[in-house]
């Protein structure tokens, strides 16, 4: 049994804070255990009625005469200590502080936030909230929150659990699920998150057997490796996690940080914990319900790909569309296949999508010999049928209804899909077959699609691995010399240079190089070379370095008189190749990241940079780079030699291992730019910043 | 009258090939006039009965006691030229042929829609069709079309017009809006469209009083004069037009091609031409529709920017986040305003979106106040409302409605939007007040974005200019030199360079040009000249420009042994600026259009493209520089000076008029690399491509 099981799911439940009065939270909590079906039971504590909404009530949780599972407490927040307390006192385990007034409201609130949640891990009492709207388990009936959703409409048991920071966030899903027939099996809303957060509640519904799917939004993440290790263990049992993340952008992570007080991070960083963790991350509830709804009925597609079967070619058309947008194939059938559905239906048009003219409905063994020749002319994950307005018709529908029985039993592990406009008996009876029921064609494809990037990430899932901290560096700045000493020092390939603190030593310098050589400014306190002009390409000879020299001190001397000059720094110009940028960075919440994009401006212009955390294995150096466009660029462009990838795959594992191991020093490396040649790869420039002292 | 409004909104109508039987398309057309509230006359034409389905029929439509305004065809594809004849014998003026078998199905099938298309021309009769669904005008109780759709559900009534190609898909889009509650004006499918097309029926709903809104769908288009006229008419009249475009991938456009055998086309040129006339381009129906349901209710935002009211703080993030991605912005309030908010709800937090937390619910005056103060207190385009359960629960929403109609009142023109589940009652009395009602959040933000995007695009449409055609230029085929000599004429600022047939030549040219040069192989055959080799840069002094002579000259012979060599072109080394690449192309549908993107890998790595219809303005060609991410290079680059983007106007304008007064010649330009730098910029190379020979 999970830890959190009596949370969840308590077989009795202490109300404290009760009232005769369904007006207020305590009442209206109260009307819902006593109404929506809850079979525990249920122990209204009130300090001056014997009686609330008709059953007995305690002054006390410390009176009752058994120890409930699980005490909901929905006192004012200046009440919420002793209540714990009580509960303490009678050995309860679990309490869900669904009040407000703490940190929520700054000042006061939460120093009483963080006394509540010292208190409770004393007295050895798992908590959910402050400020939080309770939870609900439809299976069981019950229903231990104020959520005014339930005032008209009570959702449906299921096999979708929910875990979500906020309340009204978690009840949104859950209503619009209800009325989508899609049933729920848990919901949780942590609020404040003293102790259990919605990491710890997905942890919960991963092991939980009434759960398939689990749906899960974030305003803010305070402890990444729980995060990460409840992902991962979904990700391992297959079940599906889908998962938001709030504060993408500016304005939304300010408006995020100032709900929460939690930390926002990078939401590129949020973006690959993700993704290497297993789960997908969406942008609106309405997709989440999609991909939820679709994972609960039917098998994830196995392939990333897709059939098209359609009684309207335009609409055929649209679905392919659609499919290459979402990432989905869609590829042609073969001969053979199309010769055996024409057979069939001699109007049909196009090699997938089919086009089966209106003529198709109705007509059973068509249907059956397309989807089969279809299944078997192309490796297909998935197959999608658009029906028109067949789903509304209970005269008509019948005949074809057997077709996608025969369909799944055949083809167990595909997807099938059906669009249409539709009642709810027919999306029921195909829901009981496993085919889930669309009626927009655009929604049904992304929905497939992102099960089918699903079912991708769950199998690509795997924990970062471990690396040992490595002994302090010792240095809080470096200098470009300094940083490409240490990256060296790491296995970062580097191009060899020399630090030369004067003219005459930069022209022996540059005869040893060979010319033409490049000449930088070197300073600690010059960070961006360029903008100061401290740059100088293709120096010819002897009397240019002298010259050079001069001119670098004297520009680096302008733009910024109180810097620290520690010479020029000669290397040979490096030509050929791709430039590309590499680096890491330290994210608070989720520790070392690696970072790689293409040179130039793609950065800054097209962010066209991919993150992974770090250390890297060769294969997720590989699968980084792949997933920067100008990845494109390293495989030979425009009939150009292909580059060293290995190479490029190497400088990252070595820079990924440096930024691990030092992660406690070392705030972020810039290797910009990382050079990558026809042999070779190299660095051309290196920036390390050292994390400011605590 | 517009000359198509009998046929959308016929008094009489004949039914050509109508049938006793409903499960026949002829019997089912009839039934839906019989049934479905038409109050005009119906005409059964059925060659052996007396009577069907209860109606006096005739023989023959050039039999009937008058003439009806239009005729519904409905009989086997051969015979539908003898009822053709028919009406043209009583004078009938509009068709809509509803039988299938013409070219959607190849063969005779093309030459017999030929056919039918002469005919009606020949006998002055408009025809919609044929292998279309026919037309619906629910106002007027008309239905005539024997979409299956009917048997359980007959579209409301409304303002929303509707378009398609596709029978099908139209009826996809009309049942979908009946059941939100959105009613229809007309609806039309056009299929095969020997003769009337979307783009006339678009020109239609434009002018017609009783559609406010218009959504279209193509497949493929024929007139792109036709269509350009039809939009821009619409958006001269402020009536939205939503239009999508089916065939946007590959696959998706070969399907398109195969399904209707209309041209495809470039999509990114659909893409310009639909924006340049003021529509707004969507890629799904719910999509459509969400921007369509709006538009029908609620003032276009007048401003790209929103205020976010919600019960949730979470939800008003996710808001946030949606309004950022979708290209609205979310400007914090000012503080005067934020004052007023606290004064009636101290709990309020952020600056926009505001978190009223759940405490609003149900006060009136403090929804008046903080609507009031966010209006006042920034510049905003539309106000959303996340009210979670409220729709729902008719005790407490009567206690807010005031509220909403009050800020409709005191803010005519501004879009304002309520978020929440919702019952039918609540939502349609907020749409009578002219409030849109969402369930999702990040659709409502979509919606509203949509709309606004409308506004713009339709404040901002104007017809491209006209060009008179100019005098041949006698070629079919230009090497680089006489293509860039082209471009110089035509008023393109070219880089000064020699061609030279010989080494000695080169010398000389080098010589007067100064050193360093570039070198470039001249040839007609070879028009991609660094797949052979076939340039070198940097060539120093007269002796390196004889080596590179030779050099160039072997290497072309060995690529291209077939190629006739012109010599090779110097010039000198341009350094410096920024390298951008322009030109032009000639689509088959929409004529010649301009095309500006970044030079290096931008246009092929991140398909950073614009394009505009030529000939461009100077105004027109900033907001084609403006539309690419390129355009940020040119405002100076980390510090470096900005480019002359004067100079790039001048060069793109007169491309453009190149381009468009020779379009019957010109297949494409190509200027790449465009070279702009702080003074001036120059065409380093240009292709020009001819038009084949007919």
């Amino acid at each position: 049994m999970h830890p959190l099981e009596k949370m969840f799911r308590p077989r009795s439940v202490a109300v404290v804070g009760a009232s005769g009065d369904p007006e207020k939270l305590g009442g209206r909590t109260l009307l819902h255990l006593k109404e929506l079906g809850y079979q525990g039971r249920i122990y209204p504590i009130n300090v001056s009625a014997k009686e609330v909404q008709g059953l007995p009530a305690w002054r006390s949780v410390a009176d009752l005469p058994e120890t409930p599972d699980c005490a909901l407490i929905l006192l004012p927040a200046p009440l919420v200590a002793q209540a714990i307390e009580d509960c303490a006192a009678r050995g309860v385990k679990f309490a869900q502080v669904l009040s407000s007034g703490f940190a929520e409201e700054g000042g006061e609130g939460v120093a009483m936030q963080a006394r509540l949640g010292e208190q409770a891990r004393a007295h050895g009492i798992r908590l959910t909230g402050p400020n939080c709207l309770g939870s609900i388990s439809p299976p069981d009936g019950f229903f231990g929150t104020f959520s005014s959703l339930l005032a008209t409409a009570k959702p449906p048991p299921g096999s979708v659990g929910v875990a979500t920071q906020s309340g009204a966030y978690g009840s949104h899903i859950y209503a619009v699920a209800g009325f989508r027939g899609i049933g729920i099996s848990r919901a949780i809303a942590t609020g404040n998150e003293v102790d259990i957060d919605v990491a710890e509640a997905i942890d919960y519904l991963a092991d939980d057997p009434g759960t398939r799917v689990i749906c899960a939004s974030l305003e803010g993440c305070g402890n990444g490796d729980g995060l990460r290790r409840a992902l991962l263990k979904a990700a391992a049992l297959r079940k599906p996690v889908i998962i938001m993340k709030v504060g993408s952008s500016e304005v939304g992570a300010a408006a995020a940080a100032t709900h929460t007080g939690s930390l926002a991070g990078e939401d590129r960083v949020i973006d690959t914990v993700f993704r290497e963790c297993g789960a997908l991350r969406v942008s609106s509830i309405e997709e989440m319900l999609d991909v939820a709804y679709l994972c609960a009925i039917a098998p994830l597609p196995p392939l990333v790909s897709a059939g098209i079967v359609s009684v309207s070619g335009g609409i055929g058309v649209l679905m392919a569309d659609a499919c290459i947008e979402a990432g989905l194939s869609v590829p042609a059938l073969s001969v053979d296949a199309l010769d055996a559905i024409r057979a069939v239906q001699p109007m049909a048009g196009g090699r997938n999508p089919i086009d089966t003219t209106a003529q198709l409905a109705g007509r059973l063994h068509v249907i059956e010999t397309i989807s089969q020749s279809m299944m078997g002319g192309a490796d297909l994950g998935a197959l999608f049928f658009y029906l028109a307005h067949l789903g509304r018709d209970m005269t008509r529908f019948p005949k074809v209804e057997g077709a996608f029985l025969a369909l799944r039993r055949r083809q167990p592990d595909r997807t099938v899909v059906a669009v249409m406009t539709h009642i709810d008996e027919v999306r029921q009876q195909l829901e009981a077959m496993g085919v889930p029921v669309f009626e927009d064609p655009t929604r049904a494809v992304r929905a497939v699609a992102g099960a089918a990037r699903l079912r991708r990430l769950q199998a690509e899932a795997e924990p970062v691995p471990g690396i040992a901290t490595a002994a302090p560096l010792g240095m809080t700045v470096a200098n470009e010399a300094q940083a490409k000493a240490l990256l060296a020092a790491a296995g970062v390939s580097v191009l060899p240079e020399e630090a030369c603190a004067g003219a005459e030593a930069a022209v022996a310098a540059a005869d040893r190089l060979g010319y033409p050589v490049v000449m930088k400014i070197l300073s600690d306190d010059i960070p961006h070379k360029t903008e100061v002009g401290g740059v100088m390409l293709n120096v010819a000879d002897g009397t240019a370095v002298r010259a050079a020299f001069a001119t670098l001190t004297e520009r680096a001397g302008i733009a910024r008189p109180d810097a620290r000059l520690d010479g020029v720094l000669v290397a040979p110009m490096a030509r050929g190749g791709v430039e590309t940028i590499i680096g890491t960075l330290t994210d608070p919440v989720f520790g070392p990241m690696v970072m790689f994009g293409l040179g130039g401006v793609a950065v800054e212009l097209f962010r066209d940079v991919a993150f992974a955390s770090a250390p890297l294995t060769p294969q997720r150096a590989e699968a980084l780079i792949d997933a920067s466009r100008g990845a494109a660029l390293l495989k030979g462009w425009r009939g150009g030699p292909a580059l060293d990838r290995a190479a490029l795959v190497e400088a990252l594992c070595a820079l990924s291992r440096f930024a691990a191991a030092h992660a406690d020093e070392i705030d972020s490396v810039e290797v910009n730019p990382f050079l990558v040649r026809e042999t070779g790869a190299c660095a051309l420039d290196a920036l390390v910043a050292f994390r400011a002292e605590d």
